[in-house]
């Protein structure tokens, strides 16, 4: 049987007159989409216009809840307790959620953002807060995080789905996180090198870490960044990629 | 039969440390609630806990949206498009009603707040907008607004249910819209004018105005204040004033 | 004797994570710089990188205060009182002549934003508070308005002076005001014609207006928008069209 | 000679129509004002409020400069850098400077707010970050925060003036910081415990821990808390002893 994949990004990350990414030319690559709620970017305005890029091409509509950080785009840690981010998480899917339903379409799933993302990834107090608050939500949501992690211990206790995550234009290190962004070798940026690194998780179910240790990922979406200058170049490229080795392009 | 009046009341109005009434005393007198959604006032944990006060007294759970306006607690008009307000209310009716879904109670109702209120008291495309927003979230959803409003036509033009409502501690104008806030005789401060006049309009179907004038005005529910220092005894007197009067006192 | 005439730029308009306009390249242009003081736009961060881009070059450092609407950028009218507005402008032109004191630079005017500066132009009395809050923090800053305008007057009877400014891309209506965004005609797109009328006002002190009337206009400033696609570009073209015609750029 | 004693407190902690405190009643006992700037706390509407009712009573008006988070009051770590801390800083601090001088009054002191005060009182980067940012805008200014601790460290390589200080209704913990709120011994409630602690520190400069062991502590200024219940009364009874006892309650 032929493999399939997903292919998400985070949408709707500009605010007010701020655009982020170019939303509409990378909707025709991708089959998840990841909404910002308004904490770290994303505004009602942008939510709307988001749905209505989205929903119509039948991609998957999620939400991209964050830290209140909007300075920091939800990008730096904060100490807020479980209680603080199962509220946040009520309040910024439950707006998105509404804003997919009165566009006649469904919300599917929900991929933390930035720090939220990070700290569940290890902390499993916040993991547990997230997925019990999406589990309160809808117990069908979809959660997208790496496949090893807190969170995907956290949504396995409380029997949710989750989808793990490869990041197609970052470095890992052994223990399967990320390099940090501080790290020169964070991101990488040869186009070729990214296909070919997507390619091969998904057919090997093993990404090589800068340490040069293959490490096993299960790989079920792939990340596609839209903020960075050949977002729309790159999820063009890895699509091509895939579809040209008998892979699937399809949303979960 | 017996006469029936709700008595709805705004609640959830702190934000952060900050906290504004005391809506565990005065949840104990009242009917409906309409939860401040995190623009002029209210924020995710405040949106909780003001469900926990209410939902399990068996009060009305409402949504309190505003324009975008926390340091004038959204009581300073704003050039605001009716698309602007369309989203505005889906995000913020959204959060609140998935609040109060995840806790088991179901959203009952929408009470603009402050100058979106009033604006759209007499603006019919703010109106509409308005209305439009809670038909698309969900058409049972039931609107608080003046019985003789911009807002109760569009209402009616939509099909969707308006509750006429009596602020029984303002005056009135000719035209049924409130005195103006500056106007030192906006505020009527006598408890038992206050129950009075209460009294009066459900009775007869008309209120007296600063000039004299009897006006008619359809009531089907009394707002009664949170914020003032003597909100409590207010809602209290206004409920015993009720009940002595053989005036049922019950959630629409 | 050559004349002399200044080229002011709002600048500083990102925020966090967002940019807007290409404000080091502009900053090659111009000899005013209008910053943004984070209520439309702009945040420290921000500003202060537009304080080491501007300073440096010997641009006229400017504050450029806005109404409370980050969300709307400040391009929506509130309804805020004088005394609002005095608290208001002290806060963010503390803050911008701060950052630019610190750096080795001095304050040197302030031009209101958006709605704030539309509503000046012709509301007396937030055009008075404006100028109030100025004259208490610096009464040698220099305000940049129109020339005919409620902030001229304002600006007169407090002894502040006043730059009078000409939009080279917006056309006007006869009584001196800009037309609205909303008309097709506002802006003006082809360069080589905001470049004639930009010599046309500096030399004979008239503006044609869309209805074909010259009305005076004294011009001592000309505003370049930073935030249009092709802004470095008209920025370019009107220095040097300014140059060739013999007029010198030079901050006032 | 007599000894002296400042007494500090933290006012201006209100945010749009919320109050915190009773800064009118508290301002009659304390000599020296932090005045919250926006980011945890405070609006400008609120910082003019504040510096008219301290600057006429000779109180000392002080900065009290918060991480941004009005939503968790400044009260939860952030991952922010140390050039974030300082644009943050000159922001605020010049904001309320600036607010002071147009009322004819300088800014005299700067006290970090919440968790910023506590991350700096152990990260020397961070306490130096603050400590660079205030000698930017004015090496005069003083510095108010633990005698022992990173930003006493801080300070002294700067070569700037701190005041050492003591949290009157704290418990205190070996290494001289103070025991989490989160511990249930971290505030002390009897007000003549907190009145004899205060003598106690003042005269020996020593303070006793809740392990019972004496740590010395150098104290130039009483914080006194403005937040509780009882916060006028408890700063009534302070500035009394004090007084009984011969020790001279005087701004620094």
């Amino acid at each position: 049987m032929r493999k399939q994949i997903d292919l998400n990004c985070d949408l709707g990350e500009g605010f007010g007159i701020y655009t982020l990414g170019e939303d509409e030319k990378i909707a025709d690559f991708i089959t998840s989409a990841n909404i910002a709620c308004g904490f770290h970017a994303g505004d009602p305005g942008v939510i709307k216009k988001t749905i209505d890029i989205t929903g119509p091409r039948g991609i998957n509509i999620g939400a991209h809840p964050s830290l209140p950080d909007l300075i920091g785009f939800g990008r730096r840690n904060m100490a807020v307790t479980p209680q603080e981010v199962i509220n946040y998480l009520i309040y910024q899917i439950g707006a998105v959620k509404t804003f997919a339903e009165v566009a006649g379409f469904s919300l599917k799933h929900v991929k933390p953002h930035g720090s939220l993302y990070n700290m569940a990834s290890t902390d499993k107090k916040l993991a547990t807060a997230i997925v019990e608050s999406i589990a309160l939500i809808d117990p069908d949501l979809i959660i997208i995080a790496p496949a090893v992690s807190a969170m995907a211990e956290a949504a396995k206790e409380k029997g949710l789905s989750l989808k793990g995550e490869f990041f197609a234009d970052r470095n890992y290190n052994e223990d399967g996180t990320l390099l940090s962004r501080r790290d020169p070798q964070a991101i990488i940026k040869d186009p070729q090198e990214v296909c070919a690194r997507t390619l091969e998780v998904i057919n090997s179910g093993f990404v090589k870490t800068t340490t040069g240790k293959l490490i096993p990922l299960e790989v079920e979406t792939i990340c596609v960044h839209g903020d960075t200058p050949k977002a729309v170049e790159f999820a063009r490229l890895i699509k091509e990629s895939l579809l040209e080795n008998n892979i699937e392009v399809k949303a979960f």
